[in-house]
């Protein structure tokens, strides 16, 4: 996502040329270019798929919301499968129209996981419970701190649910680290993201993520707390971002690799 | 400074017809009107001033920078005497330019409330450190829950330093309502202000506070929590928003009246 700009093709060669090993697909761009076909491509290539994203939004209450939901994470499952990648992200969704009940929305998402968690496990793949800022409470994701979303997935079984750590959601956050202990003792990191904080927030504050280096975030101490907590896995960059969203998709992801090396290697 | 297209007077007489008993005021209008001259307005008027918005911005590393931060908060204090009010609201700042150490930013306002302490005490006007929401964390207060507010605070005595609960700030915080029990009981809840959240946020994210009611915030919920605590204290409407403010300010108040009565009384 972060070089959206780039077609499926061109980043899988953009990836090979500048030596990077993997790459975190998001469900549109592969629908948009052919499930089958994707999985061909980036296997051919030898690119690793770290992660799906993303799956989620699981906090209607209208019954057949709630079926539909579950239905299209099922089908995010198996995209995953497919991709031959173990992790789906899951971003959990904001309150329902007219609600006010944030804890309510967190059971939703737990009911949800309860149902999704053995179907993802029959076909290898792990469910990573994403905290998202606070600032996105409302509309688009009740889980915000990393607290919450490993009291959620401590329900399920570690192989099942476990979280994603991306630095931009919790970088304010001074519990944080010890979650990030918490959730590594567990097995429960399931992917690891870099952004940058940068400010003034666009309109929507959706759009707005830093490159790395740009902003008030440690890429390295973060980074620091996930090894000690065992992490091994790959350390994804994941920028959404209009500026960098209009610049050549090439130039974007050879200079993120650049920030990655000096700013988080 | 939900109405903050009033004049002085033009407050002071709306707050009178509408028999709303207490206004919480700005410093940067109370200046441009004059400090004594405001002072006799709202004496004459009948009309308590219940905060003084506010001193802060503490967080400076330069030795002179820090020095004139000091200096302008002790202009607070006395500021905040003269109008008759017991509470200034402190913001605490955000990172110095470069800095990316929210820690040691937050270790400063612990010094700087240790210099202030005694100095507002002396003046009869109490320190009510403020969490701001986490998008604000970067640029404008690395004190971003009311758990950090309170790790603060509570190294003080509660006449010296408390917090201002504020529902616009804490209400994606599962952790919120009990730390506000916490803070009740050590007498540490200096005031509560309202304000709804609403979506999309506006570029910037700080002049798009919503009028209650219009939001996901469930401000009965709060007060309960605040009254269970063991407040009597007054509770401010802290609105800032370009479309309120865009209209005839007297409308608006009366507006924010009713829908205190509606969504809070």
């Amino acid at each position: 996502m972060t070089v959206k700009q780039l077609s499926m093709p061109e980043l899988v060669d953009a990836c090979g040329e500048l030596g990077i090993p993997g790459v975190g697909l998001w469900r549109a761009p592969v629908q948009s270019y052919g499930l089958e076909r994707t999985a061909k491509l980036v296997r051919e290539a030898g690119l690793t798929v770290t992660t799906l994203c993303r799956g989620g939004f699981l906090t209607a209450i209208d019954p057949a919301e709630r079926t539909k939901a579950l239905d299209d994470n099922r089908l995010a499952v198996d995209e995953a499968a497919t991709l031959g990648t173990d992790t789906l992200v899951l971003v959990s969704g904001g309150l329902p129209a007219g609600s006010k009940d944030l804890h309510g929305a967190r059971e939703r998402i737990a009911d949800a996981l309860a149902a999704l968690g053995p179907y993802a496990e029959e076909r290898g793949v792990r469910l990573a419970v994403e905290p998202l800022h606070p600032m996105y409470a409302a509309d688009r994701c009740v889980v915000s701190t990393l607290t919450q979303a490993l009291d959620l997935a401590e329900r399920f079984p570690a192989h099942q649910v476990g979280v994603t750590v991306d630095t931009y959601h919790i970088w304010w956050d001074d519990r944080a680290p010890e979650q990030i202990a918490r959730a590594g003792a567990g097995g429960r990191i399931h992917t690891f993201q870099l952004a940058d904080w940068t400010t003034p927030l666009p309109e929507g504050v959706l759009n707005g993520r830093g490159q790395l280096g740009d902003g008030s975030i440690d890429m390295r101490e973060w980074k620091a707390y996930v090894e000690a907590a065992g992490y091994t896995g790959p350390i994804e960059v994941e920028l959404f971002n209009d500026g960098l969203w209009a610049r050549d998709g090439r130039e974007v992801l050879a200079e993120t690799a650049a920030r990655f090396t000096r700013h988080a290697a």
